[in-house]
């Protein structure tokens, strides 16, 4: 599957070619599935879509300087690329099962490859998903992965199915992760506890891929934090042509992040909260009919309410007394444009 | 479907979330499959693959600097990213039915946009491939498609399958691509005529998707032409534990490419159809007693046997009066690495 032209113009990637680097780093994983008909080695895999089953697929490039840095942990790297990708799935309530992967290297390192292979396969093989395909060439750092799962024949989650009366939820806690990057720049005191949390929260987040299993006929839209919970619930609110109102002092934090809620000013700690971003949580909305049905299947897992889907547009913070809330956040700005 | 973090380590690709690249500019086009069941604009894509197929998908980037240049015109970027994407699934036999496509690019310009998707969708549109989801961010130039195709249950072509005593074929002809690159740097005069058609060859190869569907149950084992022939038969041998002898003076190339012989040293031109890669024919084996259903398969086509393929290993090139051929290319040195 390897691409090479003339030298120059479309120049040979020959030495990257020769090394076949996706056979020998990455073709001696444990996970081995019934339905890889034909997996790495050939100019394209050939897999089997189980009867009854739909197939969701989901690309994402990570970049360095943009997502990470050259210097960054390549183990981290290995697991976010591929923890974004299992939060797309999370969020269409599919079932992971295959990764193609392609990947842009400035040189062959041996150490970075090894460690890079390491963090992508820890949740790789948490997810029974088998590399099945690649790419590799020569240039400035980037993966590239697609993840392929499955969801029964017509039941999945979108995001343009929110209706007025909806409640919106987030699993988890929110904030984590931009709090770790502002710890990182130095805007904040390292924390005597919890530092480790907050880097685990920022570089290792765990898919909701579970909890979007579970959400399949219950929730009526769901979407993966990425961008931020202003961001994200925004391109459910335009995808479902709907309003919502979000009580802001409900957004559910850690009690790492409340710890340092007194050294922000003011009302930052929603900001940071609601925009930060990279929490790869789930928003999604729910029927209040639906309710119990909601907490049974989440009976493991810590969900909160944090608004209600309006028929009229625009998205409203307020406190809980009513009072409301203007995010400084470009989450907002980019709410705005719809 | 796109990720983004916090600025610096894992920096924020907000303006690229905000424009909507692949819906502004990529969700618009023409084909629209019925097996597509939720296209571009959420998390994933949800697909229906045929009852009675398998699902085919490779994957392959092109970098600027490595495949092409920043300068390059973005009409033929979109339209080989496209092409090598499009020769895989022709090399495995399988029919082309979705795309995604994950663009970098390091800066948001309507003009390169609007002509990268004119070359993306001539061949799209042609093969009746539907873009069904993608992902923007900024970063130095580069495109990652993944293709998807079908192929009957069981029936598709693959690498490692050659048989000793199978007759070795190429489609069409050799060796365009390379010297159009080299007229390009200078190496040769630009012709008085069919300069227009070696630079066609270059940047807009027609991928064989017809004729690797024709092949299916007739060719023994099959690849494309992306690195040049001899590296890329000899992945076929490597994967199939067999050698090859190659009649070198049989190999096929265009009126164009014979009227450069005289300004070559010697066998240079035999370097050149061999190994200088991007032709994106199809190389492929054949039993002898199936010669009559191939030529029936490609009355249309223009096909050459050009070698055999032998029980022992190793790649024999000879002229056919029996005189050994030694190649200088480097692919070459690719295929001793075996």
């Amino acid at each position: 599957m390897t691409v090479a032209g003339s030298e120059s113009h479309w120049r040979l990637a020959m030495s990257f070619t020769e090394f076949d680097l996706i056979e020998r780093y990455f073709a001696v994983e444990k996970v081995s599935r019934s339905d890889v008909i034909l997996g790495i080695g050939d100019d394209g895999a050939v897999l089997k879509v189980p009867q009854g089953k739909e197939l969701v697929v989901a690309i994402d490039t990570l970049v360095s300087g943009i997502h990470f840095t050259d210097d960054s942990d390549p183990a981290s790297i290995g697991y976010k690329a591929m923890a974004v990708n299992l939060s797309d799935m999370a969020a269409m309530g599919a079932e992971p099962a295959w990764a193609t992967l392609s990947l842009t290297l400035p040189e062959v390192d041996h150490d970075w490859l090894t460690a890079f292979r390491r963090g992508f396969f820890e949740l790789a093989n948490r997810f029974n998903v088998q590399l099945v395909g690649g790419d590799t060439c020569h240039g400035p750092l980037a993966v590239t992965i697609q993840l392929h799962g499955f969801v029964n024949t017509g039941e999945f989650l979108r995001r343009d199915t929110a209706r007025p009366g909806d409640r919106v939820y987030v699993t988890g806690v929110l904030g984590d992760a931009g709090l770790a990057m502002s710890i990182k720049k130095g805007r904040y005191a390292v924390p005597q506890n919890g530092y480790e949390y907050l880097i685990q929260r920022l570089d290792r987040p765990l898919p909701r891929v579970k909890e979007g299993l579970s959400l399949n006929g219950v929730a009526h839209a769901a979407i993966d934090i990425s961008d931020g919970l202003m961001s994200d619930l925004g391109h459910i609110l335009a995808a479902s042509q709907a309003g919502a109102t979000l009580y802001v002092d409900r957004i559910p934090v850690s009690p790492v992040f409340n710890s340092y809620r007194e050294q922000m000013d003011n009302n930052a700690w929603i900001d940071m909260a609601v925009s930060a971003g990279d929490d790869y949580e789930l928003c999604f909305t729910v029927d209040p009919r639906q309710q119990d049905m909601l907490s049974e299947r989440f009976s493991a897992t810590q969900y909160t309410c944090i608004g209600t889907i309006n028929s009229s547009p625009g998205l409203h913070c307020v406190f809980e007394n009513g009072d409301e809330f203007i995010p400084a956040s470009i989450g907002y700005d980019h709410f705005k444009d719809q």
